[in-house]
């Protein structure tokens, strides 16, 4: 760690109210200054999402003393954007923490999740980043059992960094039964999509978006077993999304 | 190819009436029974999100003669996954293909496109999947150059698959001096963001999104390099985000 204190920007996709980035404030606050920069409303599946067609909104806000706080109309990702550009204005945080969001991002969620974008967005800033996430929707989740795990994570990031173009996904099962940490794979699987079908008061049918996880993996090398087993799970996470062992398949095409 | 007709799934972000769709449209037409779903307004930048605080619309609409065509209230991603929902029921089409994009999704333009993550929802859902783009962002775009090699690659497609968990990222220079295809990785390569600072006439500040793509990669095989040089560069794209080389790594810290 470098002598003068380090500087930790906070996002989430729960928005800037959420229990979750609360904790996870509390937390990196241990470790160095703090500036949170989260959306003003919830921004859950969001995934990599950017505002292109209309302009944003980044205004300071006083929830918590002490703390520099703002929120954005944005997405997750447009949070990281203001903050690398308007807030740290080139002077780039050392570490980049997104969460605790309320419900897991394993698996295939890594995809969808605005908490793990926006991590992922730290990470080509050239920011050591994490995405934590805790196997609890609710807005009553318990993050004390985590916080300890959550700190010693960021603390090791701060010493050590990440290897370049990297980044941590860091899940967490609910209780307090935690058995330690896992480093893992993603799990493969998917979403098997059930839309709810309704009518609307004009006969003019709907569609809410609901389903069933699916894992397609027995690998006891996965976030998924080690969550299913009171493990935290951390995968590192990649954004270079070439899939280069394919490139000698295609080459022999001949296109 | 089945001897069956294969089915054909064509998505895009800039919406249902963009000129790129029909262009994709009527060059697979010539492969297969098409189904357009895509969404009502554009959804560029959207990248992976799903929509979940908010119910979906799927409606039935009829722009071009004899084709079946849905548009969706929804992002690119949520196109799919009522296609595969509501629209084909289980019966998956044969290929998914969208785009084509008015503007470039090549190097780390593939997180933030929702092109690219319309496609790979399809390749998520097992459909061989691929998303095409080209270099003008205008309504005037001339797609017909690249129309023989959006064929040639959606017909190998058909007729070979894609390895396992992959798809395909198409990207075409603008002009007709097209010299052929290169089979690349994604370049490394970031957006220098420059938010354009106003005020509205309430004297508060707002933003827009803008800035500058930079490249970090001299590489000779990569899309920006096959781009630059008139070639169309097809990458093999993942869905597995794991950094598994970081894994021994992150296992000697001792977490």
């Amino acid at each position: 760690m470098s002598k003068q204190q380090p500087t930790i920007l906070v996002v989430n996709d729960d928005g800037i109210t959420a229990p979750g980035i609360k904790a996870l404030m509390e937390t990196v606050q241990q470790l160095g200054r703090v500036v949170v920069v989260a959306p003003d409303s919830p921004q859950s599946g969001m995934g990599h999402a950017i505002t292109i067609g209309k302009p944003l909104r980044l205004d300071r806000v006083e929830l918590y003393d002490g703390v520099e706080m703002y929120k954005c109309s944005g997405t997750p990702v447009d949070c990281v954007k203001l903050a690398v550009n308007r807030i740290f204005r080139g002077k780039k945080p050392d570490l980049c923490v997104s969460g605790i969001n309320h419900g897991l991002n394993n698996s295939i969620n890594v995809l969808y999740s605005g908490t793990m974008s926006a991590a992922v967005e730290g990470a080509i800033e050239g920011i050591p980043s994490i995405g934590f996430s805790l196997d609890d929707y609710t807005l009553q989740a318990n993050f004390k059992p985590c916080l300890q795990y959550v700190r010693q994570i960021a603390e090791q990031v701060l010493q050590r960094g990440l290897p370049s173009g990297t980044l941590l996904n860091v899940n967490f099962p609910a209780g307090d039964n935690l058995k330690g940490i896992k480093v893992c794979r993603q799990a493969h699987g998917k979403w098997a999509e059930e839309f709810d079908e309704r009518m609307d008061p004009h006969k003019r049918p709907y569609y809410w978006l609901t389903g069933e996880f699916q894992l397609n993996d027995q690998g006891q090398d996965t976030d998924v077993w080690a969550l299913d087993n009171n493990y935290a799970s951390v995968v590192p996470v990649q954004f270079d999304m070439t899939a280069h062992h394919a490139i000698s398949v295609l080459n022999s095409w001949g296109l």
